[in-house]
């Protein structure tokens, strides 16, 4: 147990919301925010391993002119100076690339993906690159920890995003998900994170696995945190937010097909986030799901596989002795895959969406879920853990949000689920920043 | 009317197949195919304007480079020595990647798209850049003139693929397709050309306009050159291509409800289609569509919009002053998309794609329907023509290959479309191997 102690004045254990609030008024510097994450970072990371690449010259230089900026011509937003970490499998034109893949060791890429372009226009700046699993995909796992136990796994693919989030050494970081990557993370090392509707965020500059699963998402250490980014990068409808109350707010309680899978950490999450939320005057009630939705697990790892199959193909053809043996499978289908599963998979995909959508409405303004099987496992080189409380939702393409606040028997943090329709991310986001108080101690 | 003459014995004349199958038995080296383009790009593009960018020196020596390996080596595969154009939105390490915009008119990506990586490691070589409509999606029109007149189109966005190809400048050249943007310039131009199943072929490296649309595709002179590249990127059962005959193919014709917009041009195409299947033993019967599809243009247009909002938000944010105000317009929703229309529009599609796939098995083969509205029209700097005919199929997901030899009342060429079920592309290809020669004199 590693836990970090809470003190209010350190600026590398704000929230984005809380920095931005201070630089704006000119009560605290870009470089001071930076200096305090360096700091950080310097005292945690031979153990978290957060980062993949990191200079803090590079950093401070940044801070400073983005300070100077802040003087001489205001601020560019609300996220003027601050710093985010990006995962080492989304494009940065000043910092490698290097997809923890053997291949890409020395990568540098000509561009930024849009979603950095995005962030930097708004003032933000890039503090490093975090680490990730191969490829976002499989092969090497990242060598993060967990910062509550690092002999335990910070959860996958977003290791190194969701870990820094999580033990403070960055307000903000941006994952990806494809299975569970980017939600689970969150829950292991106890941070918000948010899987947006797919699509719209574009992810042009990140790493193909399967396009019709991949999502950007990003971390934060509140609702707003995560508000902050969505207003950067134009959710539908989040000039519109309007605030949620949790009082009569209509919760479905999803345990779904893959309850057998929750352990009791996760049963304890879900039924405290119960308990917490009806107490506080939410309608919590049991929602179950339509039969045809108990497929959609092994639909997500068809359409993952299916697609998969191309996305490896060039680096299969030109760099196949440092190809990680997982690919090579991929693009030899080793799986034997059909075209008429990955058919079937779409399908079944494409048929529940608008479903699930018509769940919401006069008896329905959020589900609760679980965010991840439990505590983080043990053995980092191993597993990242499970990622079965994840797919179902990324295939649905809907958005999800985590939210900390339970600790689990070994004092870990687990996460829980908040799930909307599609396109209903603001709204999802108002219900959050409602709930976040409730459920999480950090918050209230 | 620039209309070439046929002359069996020139290189830039032949399909990338016969070139193939010269350059494999030393026949032809890679070097006198390549001089042999470029003398006819010589001669032609300072009319036909089809390239963005090109190099002959570079060209010769990649060539002379090739030819090397190949004495040396040996053939990398069919595609050995094949030159290729690239539309000039998909990205080359070696090239500038304009995207025909001037934001982009220093671009150098560090990185090759997907595709080209593909190509590449299978011998073939990026000959040059083929101008496109600005980011393949609006703004600026190419400066490219349709080779069979100059007063026209050669259609968009492909708009230099399509012509390069067509005027025999260059055997094979990628594309894109959003709306009609591949198909159409196939059917303007006179070339062979397919748009494969949405994300079966990896767009990495490719300038996103929407998703859910997008799709590479390549043009060819023949049906053989669209089954070398099939081979190349492995698409779904190429492998396992058996021949097709035409007597007995059940042919469905299909004016859909596009056919208002046929003029007697592409009437003509469909009903010279349909008598020469028929006289050669295919049973050709009218199909009609179900209703739902009458919505899916609409439908497209919308997804368009509704996922173009981002795509350019980059730009908007970072070089407001140079991006067109099409892109403006798009980020800012000027026309008001509502997410509740998007999600129709998603769901429409997604209801219709497995009804689409459902219509083929023993009553049906394949679809017969047109690639465009007729002939290309006048005013290249004002149109590329309509995508009223192709945005139905490409929001359907599914393959399309245009067939050429049919030929307007002003002489320009005039293609149809085959359509199969999506992850059919194989067997789509094989009819298609069949189909040509009946409807294509130059293929008999």
């Amino acid at each position: 147990m590693n836990a970090p102690v809470k003190i209010e004045t350190q600026p590398w254990r704000m929230s984005a919301a809380e920095a931005s609030a201070l630089i704006l008024a000119r009560k605290m510097s870009v470089e001071e925010l930076t200096r305090s994450c360096l700091a950080r970072i310097a005292e945690r990371d031979a153990d978290v391993k957060a980062w993949a690449w990191l200079d803090p010259d590079r950093a401070v230089r940044k801070a400073r002119e983005l300070d100077k900026v802040l003087i001489h011509a205001g601020p560019k937003s609300r996220l003027h100076g601050i710093p985010f970490g990006v995962k080492d499998m989304i494009d940065t034109a000043e910092m490698p690339t290097t997809n923890n893949s053997p291949i890409y060791a020395e990568n540098q890429p000509s561009h930024d993906a849009n979603v950095v372009r995005i962030m930097k226009a708004h003032g933000a700046f890039v503090l490093g690159k975090t680490d990730t699993v191969e490829f976002a995909a499989g092969g090497r796992k990242a060598l993060t920890r967990n910062p509550h136990d690092f002999a335990r796994t910070p959860g996958g693919s977003s290791s190194g995003s969701g870990a820094a989030v999580g033990d403070y050494q960055v307000p903000i970081a941006f994952g990806t998900q494809t299975g569970g990557s980017h939600i689970r993370p969150a829950s292991f090392n106890g941070c918000y994170g948010i899987k947006p509707t797919h699509n719209t965020i574009s992810w042009s500059g990140a790493r193909h696995l399967s396009p019709t699963l991949d999502t950007l998402g990003w971390y934060g250490r509140s609702v707003d945190d995560l508000i902050m980014v969505a207003e950067a990068v134009r959710v539908w409808g989040i000039a519109e937010l309007a605030p949620v109350s949790v009082a009569g707010l209509k919760v479905g309680f999803a345990r779904t097909s893959n309850w057998v899978k929750a352990e009791p950490a996760t049963v304890d999450a879900m039924e405290r986030a119960r308990s917490l939320l009806a107490a506080a005057g939410a309608i919590v009630t049991d929602l179950e799901l339509p039969a045809p939705f108990s497929g959609l697990n092994d639909a997500q790892r068809v359409v993952m596989n299916g697609e998969g199959r191309v996305q490896f193909l060039p680096d299969y053809l030109q760099n196949y002795e440092l190809l990680h043996e997982d690919f090579r499978k991929k693009v030899e289908n080793a799986e034997g895959f059909t075209p008429a599963q990955l058919l079937a998979a779409w399908d079944l995909a494409a048929a529940c969406r608008p479903v699930f959508d018509g769940l919401f409405g006069p008896d329905l303004d959020v589900i609760l879920t679980p965010s991840s099987c439990g505590e983080a496992p043990f053995n980092p080189s191993e597993t990242t853990g499970d990622a079965v409380m994840n797919s179902m939702w990324t295939l649905l393409h809907v958005p999800t949000v985590n939210i900390p606040g339970h600790t689990g028997p070994n004092g870990l943090p687990v996460g829980v689920t908040l799930a909307g329709p599609r396109l209903g991310d603001a709204r999802l986001l108002a219900i959050s920043k409602a709930v976040a108080p409730v459920i999480d101690p950090l918050a209230a």
